[in-house]
């Protein structure tokens, strides 16, 4: 059990992470994906530990990829789903926290609608905490595995022109992207309408531009978001069919890619508003990639996390 | 691993479904049953499997006693259950079944309200799909443990009367039946009010009866239907206390049948419905051993399927 | 596999459960916790068992902690939840039983609106029978693991003052817990708003009280029940702010208790309703060493009854 310098029993963003953390949990990455799960050497290594997945927000493709991460290491995962769950109501996020730690967690993967809320609860209670998206703050898994697959695609991500395309303003997703594919030496463009992407996020250090051919015409990879139908209602929101002729991929903007420029979403998919489905399905899509990834990089973040509180406690 | 001739890795329905095959699923599901299950030789013969049940249509029964029927053969099972489930919003049913199979999924159990998602799957990812029920079109593993029961009663299905009676014009549970017991060498009669039993069933090769008692009279097994409380606001439907004086089983109409005719039902029971309560609780019925059954044919079913698929794979 | 005299399979309620019989929870529970749950030697001991846990009333709380106490004795945990489950629909609690057993179930832990559930399932299904809550009748885990936490605490029950206070009228766990602490030879005291606790209490060997500063002044523990939000509307209800000034505990109220008393909640907590944050973060307070300890308990009622129906069939 030997981390070459991993320390973090959390993996709360990827604001502040190294060039070297991401590598190390890329690295690790790599030991578990594309082997078939029957072989792989580790799959008992968490045996007996005891994940609590508490997604006190929605989701289904976050929770069971972190179920089939830990249960995939030999680890037992007790779901806590739902908003209004029993378990918290009118409790404090503290007072779910030591709840859960003394139901015996090993560690905590937490989804909640509140930025900051992994953190708090790192600060609470002493276990491994995984940030599985929080508000409009930090997806870092998602980023880990959309890193991942383009490293694995490119070799390096070193001077890589990587375009992040839609809804950005409230994306944890792309915040959690831009904080890790700069770090690891790409440059990065955000794209979209106005509204949604504002100049202040040149302040980050990314390039901002609300023109597709712009944001199209050098990059090496585009990496869409997916345009989030419950805010239509919004008013700096454009209209769907509006948004897809405006900034939707589509065979006819292809003439303004690179010839080998590459394809991501973090899905669900919505064919014929980001993407043409035509697209969707081509050699460039790496969007399966990603899924299949995902439970590699999450195992890798519970690989590493794990060991190091071992090692720190 | 030798299967004497079984070579689907999918179990869609029982349309076309050969009676040896049926005949192979059966004296496979022989070796599970009426076992403490502590005492199963293969239970571990599926272990390190990944089975997700995607149930995209609301059940517990199916989808529970496939859970325990997977884990029995010492597979993991990853639920994934709702109609709105966040998997799958906005996103096409190819898209779901390409990110399922992307999870690492070893076999893939259906329910979903289209007829013909099963078919369609199995068509995207080369991997075993197993209907749990399809619309209006087919619920193999009931017909399958259905047949099982009688055929465990009766011996051999050769020449048996069989009557299904009940709410037959969308039951998937009657066609599989019908399916299976015709080739089983059943004479199949359906039966119930001419609403909800078009003639046009003749078709299939089953006898139609709207008369109670023709229907009961030469039956040696009763399979009554569940009667769905939400549709009785359709026009064609009876009210239930019409239905239950027209088309309930009862002790008055216990001299109409056979003295040794058994009687089935899938669950869950309305008593004082399609069934009198003692009737339900009486030596005829056969109900809570379809439901042990059940278990013991879905093993079966996730064991041949998942063999067939590493033979020709 | 000797269990001293333990004879029941089922765990209905702590009404007529002798004192020799509680002591054997406890001594049994001892042996689990304060373990790390990777050393507990018997965690194969239900290896194979089929646990259900059947929630057919909301909960997170209890139904986690059965589940975690199951599977760290090595069982597996189906879980069916919900109110309106499908499993259920229409389907009298005699006929979910025994599909339940069919199903092959090994134990049924369940929770239920309606009292005396659990007893009815132990007298239609052979198998060990857990209440996790029926109705305003028991909550005999709950109650087993306040008496764990405080009999812990104190060495001996004999001759210590209890006070509950709160919403006793339909508190299953006030009724469980006066049962079972009568019986370990403390002297119980019920207190809260006359409409909360009506004198007749008194004829459970309980002394009633209205007034707070008589119901602290001798006690050694104060054990608070959670105020029930849905409740509010109820007229013999004060609002929270009347009951927190009038009931809730506050370091204004703690001059009123023994120095060395200590308090109880079985969460959620509602902070500054019947307990001020501060108080519920002291030392005083053994909050969270119920939640640990209620899956040491739960292990052990899991234990005995699994081991007596082995024994006894």
């Amino acid at each position: 059990m030997e981390l070459k310098g991993w320390k973090r029993s959390s993996l709360l963003g990827l604001e502040g992470l190294g060039e070297d953390e991401i590598i190390q949990i890329i690295d690790k990455a790599e030991t578990f994906v594309d082997k078939d799960h029957f072989e792989i050497s580790e799959n008992n290594f968490l045996q007996g530990y005891r994940v609590i997945n508490l997604f006190m927000e929605p989701s289904t493709r976050t929770r069971v990829a972190f179920e089939i991460a830990a249960k995939s290491l030999g680890a037992d995962v007790i779901s806590i789903a739902g908003e209004a769950s029993s378990l918290t109501k009118g409790e404090t996020l503290r007072d779910t926290a030591l709840n859960v730690k003394a139901l015996g967690a090993d560690a905590i993967v937490i989804r909640h609608s509140s930025p900051g809320s992994p953190l708090l609860l790192s600060k609470m209670v002493d276990l491994p905490i995984i940030n599985a998206g929080d508000g409009a703050h930090e997806h870092p898994s998602q980023a880990l595995l959309d890193i991942f697959t383009l490293k694995k695609k490119f070799g390096t991500l070193k001077g890589k022109k990587i375009t992040i395309l839609g809804d950005i303003l409230f994306s944890r997703v792309a915040r959690s992207n831009l904080f890790g594919l700069i770090t690891m030496g790409a440059e990065v463009t955000l794209a979209g309408p106005s509204t949604l992407v504002p100049k202040s996020f040149t302040q980050l250090g990314a390039r901002v531009t609300h023109n597709l051919e712009e944001a199209l015409s050098e990059a090496d990879a585009v990496m869409l978001l997916r345009i989030q139908h419950e805010r239509q209602s919004a008013s700096h929101f454009p209209s769907l069919s509006e948004y897809s002729k405006m900034f939707g991929l589509k065979k006819s903007t292809l003439e303004w890619m690179k010839k080998d420029a590459v394809i991501l979403h973090p899905g669900p998919l919505n064919r014929g508003v980001e993407i043409e489905s035509e697209l969707a399905d081509s050699g460039r899509s790496l969007i399966l990639q990603q899924v299949s990834n995902g439970i590699a990089v999450r195992m890798a973040i519970l690989y590493l996390c794990a060991t190091a509180h071992k090692l720190l406690s």
